[in-house]
């Protein structure tokens, strides 16, 4: 085997109600007086952050709060709130609340502080100078995986693209996983979010810098994921079906750290730089094509994922269609989850297919990854196939 | 779900050769200029002790060797190699290459040096008082998982006792996982060190902190360890069997950091304390017993091991015989890889068993973990079958 890395969160604490015991967690990190929790009106409005912010008071820790993050933040709204809610303060450990975009807010504000860096000089990989301000990461989408990932995804709308921050410094110190926290999650956002996290583990699994460990955190996050999926969906106050996930989401965040996604998220993230298209309804969109497109390259690899899933199929003793089965749920999927699958639903035109591609193309980091290489024609092919 | 927590290594670097190309990632560790080598004479014999003080000298790092560790280190040769070795020196990082025994050796030499404890006022849970040197670990067995444990495991003779220290600090920032260095390990030791990995991992599938995270990671250990033990014994040169058995081994450490050992391991210490009976064949003798003695309270349990092991009987549909198919395998391995089963080889006799009984009741930390209440008759009872 040729060698491979693995790296993670600093320490993670799991189940129900984690996170309003989260504390005296945050205090063993060191020497914590004050902190900054970083956050999104959904978690202000349920009234999360104030019973952080008494339950932080109680272990004599001071907090203030930015509670303004918006989905797939820019370049400028990171850099706004670093000025308002960061820079000149003296914080000894940010807590992030929310979904990815709040995480990864989170990961760079901590490391903005301490690197006086800004958001344009650390995009890229291991550009990032040194280490940051202590994390603490509260998931409340089933999703990213952010929570132990080494990325920071920023939206350039200038530019009409998104880009990675990738750096060991993101891993947070703490992660706190709590499935109550998302059992307010609205149907679209736990579909979107739900087949983003679904993508993560499939890409990983089928990457070309695949090894033993991340396939065992993307069959598990697989096996967890096919099996509640449906049910988060159409029975959000399901509290199995929302930890299940949870540790589904989280596993995909491990596997894709230690492997890597692929060609789904390269082509994902143009649609969502210059569309606005967000990030899970992005690869779900794109997700059965792609992995179409790679069919041949990957009928064991899929066939592997159809016996984790526990499709029917899988059984059958023909690998070709158990992969093929798997195609087919993603397709059930995305259409029971009501996920839009056509791109004119968000005003793209044909016209726009050669500037989305030039930028896809971009994406080698990710595109390397891929089972068999994409070039320009094969991305221009796939986008075309969202536009039928 | 009630709470549970998860923590692991800093980093972890894997694969065939990963071990001579370390002396980079040592580097990252910070800014490292002289390490001490702990190490055991079987390493120092292959030259690989060589190899990597010269690739550590080609990063700029300077380094020292202590390659005497012995088997199952006392209080007083930790004591002795503090002394020799670390006090007064200034080592920036502390790599430790070898089995069990020097893993935990280096992780409380690391400790040591920080907080300025000797070694008995460590043992016990959480006294460690504060954070060592950086270590780098690189384990030379497939057997304790102690390069991802908070463990370090400490011979009394005096008190004929094993005594655990637990603690956060004594995680390693960097491990390298290297099969190639398994490759020479003696039958008897691939015997013993294999079944200590499968007991970690049978025994945290079932313990009473068993949870989502554990159940993952030994699972996993049991299907890698079941499906190359009997390879890696019968054909020591066998890489991809040797390769299994690290991650299985490593897998186990993970799944016993975050559920725990229980009632194999507490009987198992004593046997190792007053007889010098090495810690895996102590586990191999007691493993199928214990097993039976809980039997009835791991049936379902035991099932989904059955199935990890693929063993035939797993498919017949009866959880009994799957469960009972478990402990029939235990049972051919001890014989297949002649494993003694039977303390009167090692000279204990029936007197002696009242007190190897008191001193494992005293073991109540992994004992509490046993699916079923462990009394003194039943401990007394279990020693009594090794001695038929
Ligand atoms: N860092 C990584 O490894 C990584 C991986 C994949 C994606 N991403 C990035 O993460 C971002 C997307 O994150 P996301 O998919 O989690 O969505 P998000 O964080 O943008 O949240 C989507 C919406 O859901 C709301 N929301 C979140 N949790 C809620 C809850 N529990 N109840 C009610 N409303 C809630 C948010 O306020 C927001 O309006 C994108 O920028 C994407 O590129 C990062
Ligand atoms: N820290 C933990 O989590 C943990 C868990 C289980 C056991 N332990 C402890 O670890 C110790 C046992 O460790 P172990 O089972 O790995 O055995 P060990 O380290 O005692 O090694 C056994 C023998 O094998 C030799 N050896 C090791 N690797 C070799 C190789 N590659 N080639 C040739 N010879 C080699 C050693 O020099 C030694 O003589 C015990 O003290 C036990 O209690 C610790
Ligand atoms: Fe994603
Ligand atoms: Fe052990």
């Amino acid at each position: 085997m040729s060698l491979f890395e693995f790296q993670t969160a600093g320490k993670m604490v799991l189940g129900a109600h984690a996170a309003e015991q989260c504390a005296p967690y945050v205090n063993r990190l060191g020497d914590v007086r004050s902190a900054l929790i970083v956050s999104q009106p959904s978690m202000q409005r349920s009234g999360f952050v104030d019973t952080l912010t008494q339950a932080l008071a109680k272990e004599g820790i001071h907090s203030a709060m930015y509670c303004g993050v918006s989905p797939e933040p820019t370049e400028r709204q990171l850099t706004d709130i670093y000025e308002q809610a960061v820079a000149g303060a003296d914080y000894d450990v940010m807590i992030g609340v929310g979904g990815g975009s709040v995480l990864d807010a989170t990961k760079l504000l901590a490391v903005m502080a301490t690197s006086g860096m800004g958001v344009r000089d650390m995009l890229g990989t291991g550009l990032v100078r040194q280490k940051g301000i202590p994390t603490v990461l509260i998931p409340t989408t089933s999703g990213t995986g952010s929570e132990v990932t080494p990325n920071a995804i920023v939206t350039l709308p200038e530019e009409e693209l998104k880009l990675a921050v990738v750096s060991p410094y993101l891993y947070p110190q703490l992660v706190l996983l709590d499935p109550v926290l998302t059992l307010t999650l609205p149907q679209p956002i736990t579909a979107a979010t739900g087949m983003d996290a679904f993508t993560h583990s499939l890409e990983s699994y089928i990457s070309n810098k695949g090894n033993p460990l991340s396939d065992m955190f993307a069959l598990e996050s697989i096996r967890l994921i096919a099996a509640s999926l449906e049910e988060a969906y159409g029975n959000g106050t399901s509290l199995p079906a929302r930890e299940r996930m949870l540790l589904g989401s989280m596993y995909g965040g491990m596997a894709l750290s230690c492997s890597g996604t692929a060609a789904v998220h390269a082509l994902a993230y143009p649609l969502g730089g210059k569309f606005h298209i967000t990030h899970g309804v992005a690869n779900s969109m794109l997700l059965s094509h792609v992995m179409e497109f790679n069919f041949d390259a990957i009928v064991d690899r899929l066939s592997d994922v159809a016996a984790a899933m526990k499709l029917p199929e899988a059984q059958a003793g023909s690998a070709q269609r158990a992969a093929e089965a798997v195609i087919g749920k993603i397709r059930s999927w995305t259409a029971d989850l009501h996920i839009p699958q056509n791109l004119r639903e968000y005003g793209v035109r044909e016209d726009d297919i050669e500037v989305l591609s030039v930028a896809a193309a971009k994406v080698t980091r990710l595109l390397n990854n891929n089972p068999k290489q994409v070039g320009m024609d094969d991305i221009r092919a796939l986008y075309r196939k969202l536009l039928a």
